[in-house]
């Protein structure tokens, strides 16, 4: 049907239309509908069959305008088509992650699909100070096989150039490139500086010309490096988790960009999470120590689970001895470039987890981890802490030798005092 | 019309049909044709009027398969597209270095173009010892020209995108990846192994761990970075010059990837003339130093005058103070920036230039500079001096502080004995 705004009067009938939701529900007169779209982009519905609560979807739209500006930040509606696809491709290859695909409307922009239900959105989880004991090994696995799977490490080179064209998302990298990537660093207008933060600590950012280029070489390879089929969002807040399972949400700005991208957007966050958790955790009452290394150790086991689940995918798939580089004659080659290979994700990991750090300190969009913080100093020093890290694993993102590493100075550099 | 292979004879009555050559030629029955093709892809014929020398054009059409092969090796005509598609955005960044296109026919898979009169094949000219006094000069203005116009450095994002999208080309790719960055490498049948080479320095390229691995690297960064476009086959066989003018010609090999790909490809070759000039100026009675001396010099200024011309057609594009990495705030962060990214083109430009060395002496496809040496140790010589240097080059790209350096490195490798 011709696009317009659903709403949730409207939506059963609208369901009704869809062959795949026959199976789905037996009574459209009996659906409850919520809207509980978290309001920056899209609306999103939960639908449940009355006195049947297993038949229950949920549905996303797209409308063509970013939802928490209005009409005036047009948005196509395109993206939808993106995130379908994203979703049904990342949910092939990790089904166990990636919520189900039940039907798709180009046309209404607007997707149904598997209701998380006793999930819940991971960075308000982290917020609450709550242990995911799963969610490093799940989200390793996520990334490993989303990146693997979609790279020209596996895929052939005709498929995984038409792979790339089809993958196409500009207008979303967009946003990326000029929220992530730029903005933060040249005193935009866009930006929204915490109420707190110290002049000082904001020209460090913009006034600094190594960390400027190094914010440059980051933006550039986001932009040049078609390297896999990234979630191109990979925040906390685009995971849906409970203590057994952990799926990935809303890959609308998914597009072939470079791995270590998806991979330091999320350790980015934990690493967010870290320094607002000093503060958290106090003002619960609790010792933050513990809490705090276990999210540490999480950023050690997703990059290092990561590592390991993607090398062994990559040693599977040329197990009889030829590869990307072609045969390995002597044994030891694809072993000496798959090193290679890894030390480059990581250092690109380390840059872009740093971007991602730094637009949330000082950028428009803000994770609640710390913007929520009511006590300005607290808040103003996480804020402070979390630019300290980044610009550390950014200059220094080729130096570090291991994850253990960075996390010894995000440690170190976490206990920043306010006026350094 | 629909596809068939042209012939001479043919020839004059088809260009008849083509309106752009009714102001071309006067008399379609006055028209001399000559077929000229080197033989290993296209046919190419050069068409004047009797009488006019001045009413002359070059007709290239490309055959469904490797022209030097057969049917056997299939090759899509749509390269005929790309081709033209190449010749006419680069003839519009740099008209004075691109044949115009007068006509193009892609249903017959064929161009009508300037024809070069007084120009001659570069490798041609090299191997007889010409000093071209203006290739460095032009050349470096054609790759900082068409480098940089068509990146993300120039145009608009959007803008960007499509023309990666548009310059999509994974057949002709595919036939780099294979020849230049796996197959010599991994004792493929593809390979040409020299009648002299001892088997030892063939080893040394194929049983080398961190060899192939910065040959992985190399071979990943063609794949996935999509910088530029570039020729895609820059070599002195796709140039056409005189003491004058330089024109590159060819582009079939076209495509969106790393900058580094063309320049080194170029300064590649002249390495390659470089160790075949030992023999060859002496077997010609000359003392071989001058013009090694002069191919090193152009190696140097192709180099120095591409990122000379790059960084200002770069710095002039962000006159304003805004550019790729946003406002520079400080003054000084876009030239910090721009250092760096000339750091990374040049590492890159010394990869690929070794990659291109290795290949031409153990891969299928060779260089007559070297290749059509007859006497066999000679022959030798120069081919393990090649490899030689390429190795270094490879191996130390990240470690040249200049081109001063490198070419130091290629004089010292240049004498390499033969048992070393």
């Amino acid at each position: 049907m011709p696009f317009q705004v659903l709403t949730a009067a409207a939506l059963p009938a609208y369901l009704a239309t869809l062959p795949p939701m026959q199976e789905r529900f037996t009574d459209f007169e009996a659906l409850d509908v919520a809207e509980v779209g978290d309001g920056n982009v899209n609306f999103v519905f939960l639908v449940t069959q009355r006195g049947a609560p297993e038949r229950t979807v949920c549905v996303k739209q797209a409308v063509p305008y970013l939802r928490c500006v209005g009409e005036s930040w047009p948005l196509t509606r395109h993206r939808m088509d993106v995130e379908v696809r994203a979703l049904r491709e990342f949910g092939a290859l990790c089904p166990q992650h990636v919520p189900a695909v039940y039907a798709a409307d180009s046309e209404m922009s607007l997707v149904v699909m598997q209701r998380l239900c006793n999930h819940r959105i991971l960075r308000l989880g982290l917020i609450d100070g709550l242990v995911y004991p799963r969610m490093s090994d799940h989200i390793s696995t996520y990334l490993a096989r989303t990146l693997f799977f979609t790279s020209d490490l596996y895929l052939a080179p005709d498929a995984k150039k038409a792979a790339v064209a089809g993958a196409s998302n500009p207008e979303l990298c967009r946003i990326t490139e000029d929220l992530v990537f730029t903005h933060p660093y040249d005193d935009s207008p866009t930006n929204a500086y915490p109420p707190g933060l110290p002049p000082r600590a904001i020209e460090r950012l913009q006034r600094n010309p190594p960390l400027r280029a190094a914010v440059g070489e980051m933006k550039y390879a986001f932009m040049t490096a078609t390297e896999a089929r990234l979630h191109g969002d990979l925040h906390t807040g685009s995971v849906m988790a409970n203590a057994e399972e952990t799926f990935v949400i809303d890959p609308e700005f998914s597009f072939y960009g470079p791995m270590g991208f998806d991979v330091g957007a999320f350790i980015a966050n934990l690493f967010l999470a870290y320094v607002a958790q000093e503060h958290r955790q106090r003002d619960a009452g609790r010792d933050p120590a513990p809490y705090r290394e276990w999210l540490l150790q999480s950023a050690v086991e997703t990059w290092e689970g990561f590592e390991r689940k993607f090398l062994a995918l990559w040693r599977e798939h040329e197990a009889d001895g030829t590869g990307f580089i072609g045969r390995d004659l002597d044994g030891e080659s694809a072993e000496v470039f798959r090193a290679a290979f890894m030390r480059h994700v990581f250092a690109d990991t380390l840059g872009f987890a740093a971007c991602k750090m730094m637009r949330r300190i000082v950028g428009l969009a803000k994770v609640a981890d710390i913007a929520g913080i009511t006590d300005v100093a607290a808040r103003t020093l996480a804020e402070v802490r979390a630019l300290r890290i980044a610009e550390h694993l950014i200059l220094s993102r080729h130096a570090f030798g291991s994850i253990g590493a960075v996390v010894a100075a995000v440690e170190r550099l976490g206990a920043t005092p306010l006026d350094a």
